[in-house]
């Protein structure tokens, strides 16, 4: 028996890079947070102390900086740039992972106008982006976290199987509440990628919004349906959604009914629903997930 | 000298209560996190453990969920409601104070119509009340906080004293960032207040925007004074106002220039600038902010 | 009527200054967060943007630097000669407000022995200090926050007054647990403040421990109370106690009993218990408590 | 090409059980949180809203709290007993993942005695145990998160190669700083866990603290070395480690030296240093990983 390196990666994370384009009176502004990883052959840093091969995570964040000067475009385009550059400067580096999220910022309205230069951020949900280079082939995830939606009907939840700890009641009408983390994959690397993107939020929300859900199981899979339904290029979806409890509160001790009224906003324990929905006819590409959780 | 019981409040906070109007096919929604604090006699469940007087924070929990089934109405109002009902009710209770986060939902658009009952929940910024009853005077502050604003021009800082440790060089632009906590003070307890806070909100926001900036009290400063000069019934304004270093980057070792394009943002140190702005006939009302950072 | 500016203050939040003393083998090191706030008579900047008396809060951040460079000491002592440094700097700065967090670091036992220079960060509880010179006056205020203690018994809940909305039962013996922040004024700007703190956080425990109580109320009185008994350098003690509930968890539904034996901690809503204990012949000091919540 | 489902799981997470053991007047406490997640043929779910298969989130949770009734023990016998239970309970169950996270109390000590019922949470640092049903098998991995370390000396940081991005100069001496997440997975499911535990995470901070170090990596694979070369029960060890930076402050523009006394603690960007060390002859165990980011 011996003792071994297995697998390993390192790079610099969380790089908060601004760019600002200038170039006509109406500004338009990138807000991102960069981490990259290299992979490759780095044993001797670890069994020796040698850096040789060790392309500093330094000269990493200063490539993030320095490739924004040229301009940013989307946070897929950007990660394509990165990525590709980093799995090619040594040839001991095989593969890349740069992940990208993206803090969007609106114009913030003055006199009905949207101001040239001034912006709020609504803050929340975050658009994300997940480029894998390795070897020669390279992976598109793109994604959303935290997207926050609620239903105050058209929820239901029975039928389900009662052990000997299962006391909860069945329901007809509940809030149905969860905060969306969905990525997908895609099959070509060369998109629209804003318009991708924009697209799969759209059909994410109005899947939620339309089904009429009999477990939060059926919304994740129906939105993932459509998802693939709508956007030729996305191979899969993943998709981890809390069920973020609202309980309805007992009233009757103060001599008062509650017809789904009031709630109680709870925190934790939350349900947890994670899963995965592809075309079959897709090669599968676990390098793409890498690193990256597929069930947040 | 003798050792003595000096001020002190109790209560329940973070009651997340969540009310639905279901009254119409198209339901509203109301998303709150509501503390309440009892002042009053109560000294002798500090000195002898004798809970006589202790109004249960489980009540006060109670009342809040009760309240809710009639309907809540606008943070101030709610806050109104439950503070007069707990200074109410015990004659040793003399005040209370009841504090109230409200979270916005928005409605998810489906086939370009709002949907009748699915939402959408920004994040990020926050609406908040405070009402405090002290006897027989009622104070009701409003306030926002997590309101990020950012501009990219419009913003200079130069002329300041240079002291051993100055090292900063003088900018005529930079970007401007901030995260915006306001609270104001105002003169009636019975006003429109949703109406009054969209007034003050949109006030703030433009006046961000609007305001050419050579420092960021300058900034603060005109954001208060344009709000009391919109809204008659706002008495003082209370901001706290971090300020959000964008650094430009230094890309010269690269050889490359950076004409205002690429930044860092920076997360610590940051400055904070913190100040009212108040009308000078208006009596001050301290008490309307205890427990409230006035800075926050 | 006129509209004019009101209390107002600004400076650096957040300085993570970390000093190593290297001067024999076995190394000391403190780790601080430092934010530096100004008082005077900064107008200028409001109404019209004009900096000549803003000392820039990047020097104020350089100015902790530089004095790290001599040594910090204590929190207390390094708070001390920033906030008499600022107040004098110029004679249009009639006030300094510094304040400190402090991260505790223990040495990594290794063979049975403490390493010389190898450190791990317990995290959780922080030292806090807040200095505050006001004119020719200088107030210290010694702290910590995120003391999370718990009783498994000695804690009672009973005797409480029961309204409309009361539903909560009586209690002999329930979990107490809590997070406490206190913050104590010293008379005093010259003392030991390693070994006062010391032996107020030893009390604060003991007493904690030691104090069968009938209410959170109590409980806090009596920690409060034993700090002025055992350090007469110290004038008032404030404090803030969130009641972090551990209720009971029913069993009955899957045939088991529960002797106190299973609790569900709970995070949201909680009790809240705030107050002062203090000395009836020290003079208020208000001031020395600006910006820093006195119920946190 | 058709649209399936893939993989997927659902559960409850963050059950919060605190549980007491009163037999002896010495009490004892134990601080989970839980969570559960179910793997099998749950396709109808999704696809249909047909949940008779769904064992409720809700009776997961009723579990927890059910099982403590008779005495929790150690996190990884505690997963075991409740993962077994679950994969157990019907036959369209093949799988379930139990996570626990452990948080440590300490006595309070009360005039030098370790007192009987009352502790203190020193926060930080959290113990975790997964535990994997899959069909027949049981993993168990236990691990340790936020172990927050640090070294003012004995860490060199040279030798890396320089590409056009490069600006980073070489040292001799540089503060080394990381939170350790650490994750080990045992060969067997029936060890002493707690003594276990006990020598892992003293062997890490040995480790970390008798490493000279020439990269974060050397550290990284030396700590996972020493584990597997103490614990013959531990297969592999997979560790991510950011390196929290610590700059020299530059002071020479206020007429100071800075002979490494005087450092910044920065918080954005980081290293981030990720890795796995095994034994060569031991059979991977992918499942057990599943869902637990190796590389957090």
């Amino acid at each position: 028996m011996a003792i071994v390196l297995g697998p390993n990666q390192y790079g610099k994370a969380e790089v908060r890079v601004v760019a600002v384009d200038r170039s006509t009176p109406r500004h338009e502004l990138v807000d991102l947070n960069v981490s990259s990883s290299l992979r490759g052959d780095f044993a001797a840093a670890h069994t020796a102390g040698d850096n040789a091969h060790v392309l500093t995570t330094d000269a990493q964040k200063n490539t993030v900086f320095a490739f924004a000067r040229d301009g940013v475009g989307s946070p897929e385009a950007f990660g394509l740039r990165l990525a590709r550059h980093f799995a090619g400067s040594y040839d001991w580096i095989t593969g890349a992972r740069v992940a990208v999220e993206s803090y969007g910022w609106e114009r913030i309205t003055v006199g009905g106008q949207p101001h040239e230069h001034a912006f709020r951020r609504p803050g929340g949900e975050v658009r994300t982006a997940v480029v894998t280079v390795d070897g020669d082939d390279v992976h598109v995830l793109a994604g959303l976290t935290d997207l926050v939606v609620l239903k105050t009907t058209g929820s239901e939840f029975w039928g389900f199987p009662r052990d000997r700890y299962t006391t909860l009641a069945e329901t007809r009408d509940r809030i149905l509440a969860t905060a969306v983390t969905a990525r997908w994959r895609y099959t070509g690397a060369d998109l629209d990628w804003d318009a991708c993107f924009a697209t799969v939020r759209t059909t994410l929300l109005e899947a939620f919004a339309a089904t009429h859900s009999l477990a939060l199981q059926q919304t994740l899979y129906r939105m993932g349906e459509t998802v693939l339904e709508t956007v030729p290029d996305v191979a899969e979806v993943r998709m981890s959604m809390p069920n973020r409890h609202h309980f309805l509160q007992d009233l009757s001790a103060f001599g008062l009914d509650n017809p789904d009224v009031v709630y109680h906003a709870d925190d934790r324990p939350y349900g947890l629903i994670e899963g995965a929905v592809l075309r079959d006819d897709v090669p599968p590409a676990e390098v793409a997930w890498l690193g990256t959780p597929g069930f947040c």
